[in-house]
């Protein structure tokens, strides 16, 4: 009966530990793009941070895996969430490497500036009206991912930082939200957000 | 005249490869996962491709930057911007890995799949049916990823793959659109592509 819980136990362990780590090492390629362009050093520290969580989520992942193996088969399976689990690994450190940058105080020649703000998908940074509609609702209500096209990866809130803000973060008016998405999505949340659009998605005001 | 004339032209191109490096990299990490989940060789075929430009990209930024420099300011300026394009090869260098474990057969276990169906952002297939708003309509008109939130990151027409489409690639009936977004927004497209809902974003049909 142990053998089978484990074996029943493990692979959902394994699933969650997983899709943290790739939840958050592409939180922290966004979070370090925007360390960059806003020259932000709390940014970059949270990159670092996030940084040492995929470590230990890996070495977590690592332990599972390995322990779940029991055949051939099994052991070539748990080599592949290995080695998918490194790669990831090594997004995660050239986040921390872009991060290092900013903490290091490096001289930035203003290309690399544009070109975060130039590419397909870019980093802006959004300053939410009380007049508008998305003050006092969550992230969760809003799903301004589907709704606009725009990743909130950050929130500013006075001289706080929110990352990664989950669904139920419900917006106040005077938050700056820091999100990712094509210029299109970020100048039209934009307008959302100074309460110049009042509508979001396929809702009616 | 000739300094003015080189130190005018140098900056433009190296923005240019480098938004070109930046935007290569993203797409590279979406075919990646994509061609984990759909066990595709073609796609990682692709990514292996894009590696090698990415490499030929940051070796003509790294001439281009270190013939620019004049003094020392110039000097650690254009050291950023090769610290930055060497983490962007790192990503690219870790997609790679992850389209090596499909082209070398890799027995993968169940929950790889899991972990790129159910995290944060998806890869999702939409399947385009004649009868949807989309057919004969160019993916710069429609603005997928502003109006429903997802990036089309390769089409499958028949036989043949279309990586990274671009403004004027157009929609045909049978185009089977391989996306990256939420989940809820992947589902939204493919009720627009089935024809469900006749309505992208905040257009009238």
């Amino acid at each position: 009966m142990e053998e089978v819980e484990e074996f029943r136990y493990e692979p959902k362990s394994v699933k969650e530990i997983f899709i943290e780590m790739k939840d958050t090492v592409e939180l922290m390629v966004d979070l370090a793009y925007a360390s960059i362009l806003f020259g932000d050093k709390e940014i970059a520290e949270e990159v670092l941070e996030l940084e040492e969580r995929i470590d230990i989520l890996n070495y977590q992942l690592m332990i599972h895996g390995v322990l779940a193996a029991r055949n051939v088969k099994e052991a070539e399976q748990v080599i592949a969430i290995i080695q998918m689990a490194n790669a990831i690994e090594d997004i995660s450190n050239a986040a921390g490497d872009l991060a290092k940058m900013v903490l290091e105080g490096i001289e930035l020649h203003p290309v690399i500036k544009e070109t975060i703000v130039e590419g397909e998908e870019i980093i802006g940074r959004i300053v939410v009206s009380p007049d508008s509609v998305i003050v006092g609702r969550t992230l969760g209500e809003l799903d301004l991912a589907t709704n606009t096209g725009v990743w909130i990866i950050a929130v500013r809130r006075g001289k706080r930082w929110i990352f990664g803000p989950d669904e139920s973060f419900k917006i106040r008016a005077g938050d700056i939200l820091i999100g990712r998405g094509t210029r299109t999505s970020i100048e039209h949340l934009k307008e959302i957000a100074r309460g110049a659009i009042r509508v979001v998605g396929n809702e009616r005001a």
